[in-house]
């Protein structure tokens, strides 16, 4: 029997009081839809399939180099955590997965924290390495990098590491891990840009070597933050070609925050399927440089185009299609079970519009060169409010209707605040 | 008599070894000068008397919200930053002045400070406030922003928090305040975009009426971080309206890493300037956002062509033509000290190169439109090699010729590793 | 009686074939908005009161500096391009402002030119002058600038151009002259950024004497194109120094595509109407640079977001709100009239979800502090799809439902492409 | 006998009157060198041996889409710009190499075009073929694209033209074939990515398979523009994947206006090096955007860290080093020979300065993550004025010492704007 956080009855309380008018939006919608040759019960079916996994460092507040400001009642541990994304699934039915992050999420019986995870309905989902940060009791530093880093100890302990969260992972039911490195330089001349990278891929390597036969190695790349000269694997291309010489298992993971201003993400996205390395997601939205803000809240209109490449993909899946998907954002400044709730909404929004594209029209029209008709083809999906397909998916799973008044109904972030230990002041992101 | 932090006697015997390749460098660049009809040693006379502060925060490692790596030896107090700064000026000797932030320089004795520093031939120069992290014992929380915050006491206790900051700075000596806030929204709608100006500007008033009449108050824009949607005061048009709004004493700081990219911060200068609201710099560099690099490391041409701003403004005063020059650089890798040394350099250096152009020719190649000529009249002055003016400028006053080798001889940092107090890890600024 | 261009019984043939279809979407959005407290007729009301001018240039096709590829039938002079933003006024109803070009639309009788634009429903809106191409029988070049040039001859034509301008601007029933200048560098030294400036302000204080008392003159910002290296009037507060200084009528405009990467817009028309100067805008959208893409095609979000800062203005009109709203835009691979159509219903568009925003939830939220709320409030209009309010306050003036479909079903292209004499290859946006 | 445009008695007496500077600062620089452990000799000989080539189009004036200010006495044909390469070359001695551009050079005999060429000692480089622009009596039209158009005719046209570049080529004595597309599209969906990208490849591997044995392929990618929403070669690893495809002769170049703002390009660079993908470059300068400016005019560092990482490629050669260099700039204010010229120096400069990099000291730094050192170490090549060197390479070779000062002194234009024809207004690059 599954452990439940929210009452199953205060959800289905709420609900009931919005029924009447989100059946009304549906059927409207439908008919809508239906006068486009579209049957609205395929979308949902696709949208209740459709999955995005949460970060479990993604339920505490995050915060910059400045300041970070806690909020009461934030999870401080693993299991909290647990808590708490088991509180995001529950309402919003899209986050069954997981993401760990390894150390900040070690405890000592793996075999355990699955079981815990299980309770709540959750899996776990990619397993994340940290090679960028130094811990308390750790031999090398991370300060001249890790994988890259000239001194050997340090890339040993960086792939040691690494082949560590695999057998981690391995016990929590996962088959991918996520290798994004902050190795990189600060000022021109600090270290040869050719020779960095081949220490990275020698190392990288030996972690790639330890994988599982049926395991993913995601690299993620990212332009720059920590380092601010120059970043190993800063960009897509370095990524591509870090993969490529890796191995048939190693494929690129693509954060939405990651790239030079004004870069063209979806055909990113594009060409990376057409090299079949297109390994998955980390999602979240910017203005200006890794801002990691909710997915979609600056640029809803580019996420959407990302997954209108994806539902390309899908359909002309050459090689395989298989991403992973995943929110990575920091919440600074709200309640992180909201922010969760509301970018996976927003992500699973984008999804269903993607298929809601009449893509015979579109591919006629662009085969035509008929540049207006292309445009307004995708533009009258992006256009569809499809909220109440998402709320009546998420409502027939068991979910909320309105999540955010269920969850605020629920007071559970109250009741955490008076169980939790508070979280000091610092800054950052542990 | 001086406190001498570094042994003279290692700066001169290190100086005797250097000085015969000095004095053939410094009389062919004489010979080429007198060429170009400039008299060598009037450069030199320009240098000795121009000067850039130090912030005190920048004597110790910076890093970034996801880590910072301690440096053994760095200073943890406002007493050892002094020591540290001492060390910079004494070698350099172009960095009298030194910046103090508030509460992180806090003591009992502001005005045994003040003796301190004098005791090594230092001053302190503007003070900085900080209302953008929280304290331990505050009784408001900077969380939703400072001076424009929604809620009345926060704007009072940040309004306090300035005043008292001048009042410290007078104990000090200094007649500067720099006020940056973090104040922003990360989410559209998140606050009014008028109605926090608004605030801002009520709350700013009330600290301006706080001022000396013989300060001036210096109001820093800043693009983004920690707000990554919209900042209160995000550009150099929000700033300027402030200080137009706030009356005669309140001017401009311009720090070279706070824009959007490819802005033209020259023109920047040259504009604030004609409104007379050019009130001084804080000086670093970037490559991708507010990267807090060594200053000229990455666009060393960028540094010199604000100079030479600077240069047509000092020749043009029009309304005045006082701002303050201060360092603002966050020092993740180096050791704080070298990289102040080699920043204070490299501005030095292009404020030299900016007194060398030949302004007369340059300014006819301006009226008769003759683009290559007015272009290839900067670059020489920008090509010309002045290291030799500098070193004997430093050398003439007691400085070392070769900072970076004579400070290493000293073993200053080796020293201070055994007696000051280990910093633990950590992230962020502070 | 009113020429028309397209038959109206075309038209309503079209309509009547969608009618049903789009009473039920309306019908079914007017239950939806009922329940969120709003009443649609009044946003299809509002939505009917609102226009937005298209640019006379705008009905032909543009192109780069590399190339441009001819539209068979695409307008050639002025009599054809209003007959051209006849046809867009008449299937689209908010467009009936044309903003003219000289000398590009120069023509003997301007009485007859606003007669004939009078017999089509359309009036005359902003006025643009010319100053950054050289025309055949001009005596001056404006190779070195225009109103900022050194010569005085070329200034001294710039001006009386301006002047002209005006004049011709009575003629035509407008009140409002737009400047846009191409003046700036391509080399650091190339100009002298101050002096530039000087003379620019005071070239423009001679058109400025020229104006009538009811008109308004508005600087239009930009970048950079064609210059590269500095621009005299680059950003927007460049343009508020030139505003405040010329005087109580002149004011700042706002084109989409003007400014540096990241920058955000919404901001700067919060400040610029603070400050008294929001003249008006060129709506476009980008990518890249300036890329006078169609309105809202790339980032439709932020169009949004724009047109929440001009509701809050309204609501709160300080010291007068009076924008005047101009399309700006390149068509080069669309048929001109399509794309001015799209773009028309996409700022429409934007215009109506900034007032569905529940503006006092907004507030309270803000005032509290309530960051998810305030951004959902926000959100919620976004995804509102008012496609249905803005065909049915079409059909409701005699527009058609479908803009696209009746378009093509009426030929009107095809039909000019056999009267109207064809276009040479070339280059570029003449 | 070699034909000479300028004067050779008047170089000479030019460089008479500035020999004993030059062997002043030459001897000087010497000395201070040789304590670095630098023969000054075995640089210059480096500097005679380096070249880079001219682009044929870039003798005559560039504009923007707005607008193009001719010239007096600028080339309008094949014949005249090889006159001005000659006084380019004979000026500045390093540029022997002219980059021909067809159409735009057709002749009827391109063997006695290649013997007009060396009757000037100079040869041809790479060719560059044109497939963005229509020509008058072309049948097909590239407004839908060309390699990558969905237009079958198109797509043969394009290959057509290419496979006949690399005939005019073979018959010029060049070895390389520079291809540049601006295919893309300027709405989101106007064509699906994965397949413009698929017809492109189909498209280029007929050209490819046209090239002789020993010619190289390169392709140029370029982030936007024409195309502004997406590009098919828009970054570098699009153009690696597509070098990659097409087989061991194809290569990818470099431009360095095409990239998104802060891109590392040096780290594209040593990346491309080590996928052994590197073919060359195309010089220039930029601000905002593909800007076309004189070749480190605007950001010299950036150029001097490009050659950084050339010079550590050609030090571990790894697959191979052989790049291609070539000046790619728009001249659209000043004389085209003047900034070529400039341009040529500035770019021999950085090649030369990466020479004085003390390499070894360098690694070691590296290695020892010694920051502060490497960075000094490479700052103090890029600070060293390499002006006497390049001057008296020029001048060892009967090259000019003061090229500037001898070209104005010939009248080489001013008797150019007596015998060519006037070139009319318009706009664009043509």
């Amino acid at each position: 029997m599954q452990n439940t956080v929210i009452s199953p009855d205060l959800i289905e309380q709420d609900n009931a009081a919005r029924l009447d008018a989100l059946e009304e939006d549906y059927a409207a919608l439908s008919r809508a839809l239906e006068r486009r040759g579209i049957a609205i019960g395929q979308v949902k079916e696709r949208a209740k399939d459709w999955s995005v996994a949460v970060p479990s460092w993604g339920a505490g507040r995050g915060g910059t180099r400045f300041a970070k400001f806690p909020l009461a009642g934030e999870p401080t541990n693993i299991h909290e955590k647990l808590e708490d994304c088991a509180v995001i699934h529950q309402l919003g039915r899209t986050t069954p997965g997981v993401s760990p992050h390894f150390p900040w999420d070690r405890v000592e019986d793996y075999s355990a924290l699955r079981e815990e995870a299980e309770s709540y309905g959750l899996h776990f989902d990619a397993v994340n390495s940290n090679t960028f940060q130094d811990q308390q009791d750790q031999p090398q530093s991370y300060a001249t990098g890790s994988l890259s880093s000239t001194l050997e100890p340090t890339r040993r302990q960086a792939i040691e590491h690494n082949v560590e969260c695999i057998e981690i992972g391995r016990h929590l039911g996962s088959d991918r891990l996520t290798v994004w490195v902050g190795d990189g330089t600060n000022f021109p001349g600090q270290q040869d840009m050719g020779r960095s990278f081949d220490r990275y891929l020698d190392a990288a390597a030996e972690v790639y070597a330890a994988l599982p036969a049926d395991w993913t190695m995601m690299l993620e790349h990212k332009m720059f933050e920590p380092a601010f000269y120059s970043s190993v694997i800063s960009d897509w291309g370095s990524s591509l070609m870090a993969a490529q010489e890796l191995g048939e298992q190693c494929k690129c993971l693509v954060d939405l925050g990651h790239h030079a201003p004004n870069v063209n993400i979806e055909q990113i996205v594009a060409r990376l399927h057409r090299a079949g390395k297109l390994g998955g997601f980390h999602f979240n939205d910017s203005k200006y440089g890794d801002d990691d803000l909710d997915s979609g809240s600056i640029n809803p209109h580019q996420l959407f185009l990302v997954f209108n490449e994806l539902a390309e993909a899908e359909t002309a899946p050459r090689g395989g299609f298989d991403p992973a998907y995943m929110i990575d954002q920091s919440h600074n400044v709200t309640d992180p079970i909201e922010s969760m709730l509301s970018s996976a909404e927003t992500i699973a929004g984008c999804h269903a519009r993607a298929w809601l594209v009449d893509r015979e029209a579109l591919h006629a029209a662009q085969e035509s060169n008929d540049v207006m008709l292309a445009f307004r083809t995708l533009r009258q999906a992006y256009e569809t409010d499809v909220g109440p397909i998402l709320a009546m998916a998420r409502m027939e799973q068991g979910g909320a209707i309105d999540w955010l008044g269920t969850y605020r109904a629920s007071q559970h972030r109250e009741r955490k605040a008076q169980e939790r230990r508070a979280v000091g002041l610092g800054a950052g992101i542990v």
